[in-house]
């Protein structure tokens, strides 16, 4: 009885190894963001779907990985649906005379036939077979809604019509009620008619609730809860949830893997890290100048040299947008967005569809194309922005970063300021930012920005907000690719104790014991075997070091110490190892 | 449109002051897994069902949080329901017509009533209708499967049963196929037939599609995927599908989440951490004596003082059950796993109830209730187990851990021989530990043993392993209690730099540089505010130091350094502070 076992699609293990340099990576930007203030902030995988949905978007939404409530929620729903269909149980009893009705009235026709309209072959038919009660019962039913009385009425044919109507009376006046209680006279009729009522109340809800499940946003009542899609969303659930408790700017970091029911390929998983850092409660731009530092300390602490940190601001492209004197901002920036990937002249075209004029459009474009110093630009798009209050709004920003790292020390470099950097997300409103490592085929590997009202869904209107994001599976790539990862990241012992049988075994775990003592990472081989097994192992789980201890070594206290790198050994006592262990 | 935002019952955030607590645990727990040379691992949050399901008993199963798939898995359902229902479209087809010769009998015997099955009366009334088609039909169809045609035939009235028969063939020989074909002729039969038909068939499938939603294992077409339940089942799958890359024995530690959908209490998550460490492939009882050391490492950094590491051996209770003569191990263990909190009455009861003798459970309780120090309790149970072997094999494995634990130079303090430690799970098969923090109304904080085939069922058979978990939550309750806390956990600033105007803001801004550059973790106030709301702010930061620079300090470069706790403020160059913090 066994399975060959596997991972859902778009997920990773991740072994020692992988480990070693995602942990690399992971405390290094910790460090940073504690360097410069933050403090860390877990929340739950799980979230409300209240608290998830109609934050991403329609595609969002769709992708977002819901979690089927436990419990007996069918039961739950069809309850509420019962409820909902149905006012009441007088409102059931209606429905149910009604269904048997016509079901009575379609046994009917069957039963005269055509003939049923025809006072003649009804009267010969009832004549024939004398007090025929289930032919009256029939035609009772079926004249309780139809115009057969009124036929039998026209036709002169008065007791047929009052032998209906009165049995009718008796028998239905109280609807369904007389049939359910006297199901004993009507087996027939009042089974089928129960029977279907029933069928079709029931394949009614069933269809409503497959409906739900069918829908892109599954009934509540089957699944109440989702997986996190990112950081920010919980951040900003968490501060609104808090708000009385935390002190304001309130700067926390975040490093948690988020969920996406995303198509997986190559670099696009459907579980993945991200490490964000945000400040909430301050307009300062001293936080977009930390984030500008941030960025590059932890490029810094992983090695890596060549990456541009672009900056535009959100108020900026609205300037460009003033520009083009369109309504829609958002339409020119979703379209500016793509420059990278499609291209100038696909740009240019898909905002005529939109419905952007030639001039507006060559007007954005000669300012896109400006090429410059920082400085260049800044002077060129002050003198295009003259009238644009945004646009003034956003180089004014934008220079009082410059101006804040300035006072910091900081030297600008790796800094590029990029007036076609659009960013998709929408909330977006000041200051945004982007990292692109060069010469790597890989995308922007972090990203953030400044936002006014992030917390204004959750009821926490004007909370000024500003973070940034860093992509650890796309660093990861980049980092294997420019091989940035030090030798030494891989977690394994630093010593292994080889042996070669039960005394030298029972010596070693003395001197393990003493070697942990000081701090030093130790393993004992945990069996005895052949001294090239024991070697094989440290050497397939790297670890650096291996000792030797054989009889000999016993005695003496003289232990070879095996370097697993450079194939030295030496002779050496445990105190010295530990000095030799300590330093290196 | 604001919404009150909540986290999902059982769930937790965790700010900045629970943060630093949580990681000061978990550090020093990774810090004594990795000196005893494990490795780390992560597996994804979602493992597939097919991985978790059946492994945590029914129970376990129904605590798991399933994953919606996403996409239209409904219509993938139906699809699979009725390939499984219908083998073939003619068997749709059969059952279309079956269910067709059903209704139509049906409104046969209501046309004629009783009297269909008089000859008479049908002669009377076809003669009468001559050439009655519908009559006919209806015959035609009754008699396909009845034996109304015999009965005709018997009554001499072979032109009628002639008639219908001939009819019958006509048009009934290839079954509805024909009547799909002129549905025209049939219009009421056929379409009723087949509404019907279809009705029954949808809400069969329908029943199949709400059981399989109802029923405790979902039907992997809704959901396929499932949260981890714990780390000791991904442990497994990962070490069977990496067997062939994975250097044995393996020692892996985890650190992550576990999510289960338990009835929230205090104390009890729907999502909490588990720390484990496991090393398979060894039987060496090294790993043992290493797990008893690292549990003493962890409460050692954790300063817990007063703990209890109770350890005992399945097969020394195997002998126990042995010795009541039992067939069923299992229930003897699951009783005595109950003793702590129910009593030695209520076991005795309980083993009574499930058909031990007197004798057998009186045997038991005067090994349970032996009392001596570990030695005595061994020279004890050697003298009651002359006879078993398998009692022998436990004992013999517990003087061994012993043994390795004295060569590894430990004094056996806070270990404890418990020969009613039974732990729930059924896995284990050798050595079982459980830690107790003494004097703390909180369960064991931390738990393991020995298995010899986790793996099995994966398909790989005869992997021994042996693991300790460590659950962070009741630990962090318990460290709550006995202010194991050291103050300095809060992860913050150490400094901040306080300021009064733009000068004093630029000037800070160079400090900050300095300080941060010397990896002092530093953070500059934001705003231009007063000095009051600025201290403020890092007094509920817990921020240790406040520098405060006025015009002053900016021109003499002799900065104000305040010591928030102690509450003295010292004249200091940036130098100074920097060798301050470095060595504080």
């Amino acid at each position: 009885m066994s399975e060959k076992p596997s991972i859902p699609k778009g997920t990773r293990d991740f072994g020692p190894a992988q480990m070693a340099k995602r942990q690399f990576i992971l405390d290094n930007i910790k460090k940073v963001f504690q360097k410069y203030g933050f403090q860390p902030l877990e929340t739950p995988a799980m979230e409300n779907l209240t608290t998830l949905t109609g934050k991403y978007g329609d595609e969002g939404d769709q992708l977002l990985f819901k979690i089927l409530d436990s419990g007996e929620f069918y039961e739950k729903f069809l309850e509420i649906a019962r409820d909902q269909t149905f006012e009441s149980k007088s409102k059931f009893i209606d429905g149910l005379s009604q269904c048997m009705r016509n079901i009575c009235s379609e046994a009917l026709m069957e039963l005269v036939g055509d003939q049923a309209r025809d006072f003649y072959s009804v009267r010969n038919l009832i004549q024939g077979e004398k007090s025929n009660e289930r032919l009256l019962k029939g035609l009772a039913v079926s004249s309780s809604d139809s115009n057969l009385i009124l036929e039998f009425v026209k036709k002169e044919s008065l007791l047929i019509a009052l032998d209906i109507t009165q049995y009718f009376a008796e028998h239905f006046v109280d609807g369904s009620n007389y049939i359910l209680k006297n199901q004993q006279y009507f087996p027939d009729f009042a089974s089928r008619a129960i029977s279907s009522y029933t069928k079709i109340l029931d394949s009614y809800l069933l269809e409503k609730f497959l409906m739900s499940l069918k829908s892109k946003t599954l009934a509540p009542e089957i699944s109440e809860k989702g997986l996190r899609y990112d950081l920010t969303v919980p951040f900003a659930r968490y501060v609104v949830m808090n708000r009385h408790e935390i002190t304001f700017p309130f700067k926390r970091y975040q490093i948690q893997p988020v969920w996406r029911a995303d198509r997986p390929q190559k670099g696009r998983y459907r579980e993945f890290y991200q490490c964000d850092a945000d400040v909430v409660g301050t307009n300062s731009l001293i936080c977009e100048a930390d984030i500008v530092l941030m960025i590059k300390e932890v490029f810094n602490s992983l090695r890596i040299e060549d990456y541009t940190i672009k900056i535009n601001h959100r108020a900026i492209l609205s300037g460009l947008a003033e520009l083009t004197g369109t309504e829609s901002e958002s339409s020119l920036f979703v379209a500016i967005d793509k420059l990278d990937k499609i291209g100038e002249e696909k740009v240019k075209e898909e905002l005529r569809l939109r419905g952007f004029e030639n001039k507006g459009i060559d007007a954005v474009f000669s300012i896109l194309n400006f090429e410059g110093t920082t400085q260049q630009k800044i002077d060129f798009l002050i003198e295009r922005f003259s009238t644009s209050d945004k646009g003034n709004k956003g180089i004014s920003d934008f220079r009082e970063v410059l101006n804040l790292l300035k006072q910091y020390g900081d030297l600008q470099d790796h800094v590029e300021f990029d007036i076609s950097l659009a960013r998709g997300l929408s909330y977006y409103t000041g200051c945004i930012f982007e990292v692109k490592i060069n010469n790597v085929a890989i995308g922007s590997v972090s990203g953030g920005g400044r936002y006014d009202n992030l917390t204004g869904v959750f009821g926490l209107p004007d909370v000024s907000g500003v973070g940034i994001s860093f992509g650890v599976d796309r660093l990861y790539d980049a980092m294997e690719e420019l091989k940035c990862f030090p030798e030494e990241t891989q977690i394994s012992s630093k010593i292994m104790i080889a042996h070669f049988d039960e005394s030298t075994f029972n010596y070693s775990l003395g001197v393990a014991h003493q070697l942990r003592k000081n701090g030093i990472a130790t393993e004992v081989y945990p069996d005895i075997a052949k001294l090239k097994k024991q070697l094989e192992y440290a050497n397939k789980k790297m670890i650096p070091f291996v000792l030797v201890i054989g009889s000999e070594e016993q005695k003496t206290g003289l232990l070879s110490l095996k370097d697993m790198k450079k194939g030295e050994q030496q002779q050496i006592s445990i105190t010295d190892i530990i000095k030799l262990m300590v330093v290196s």
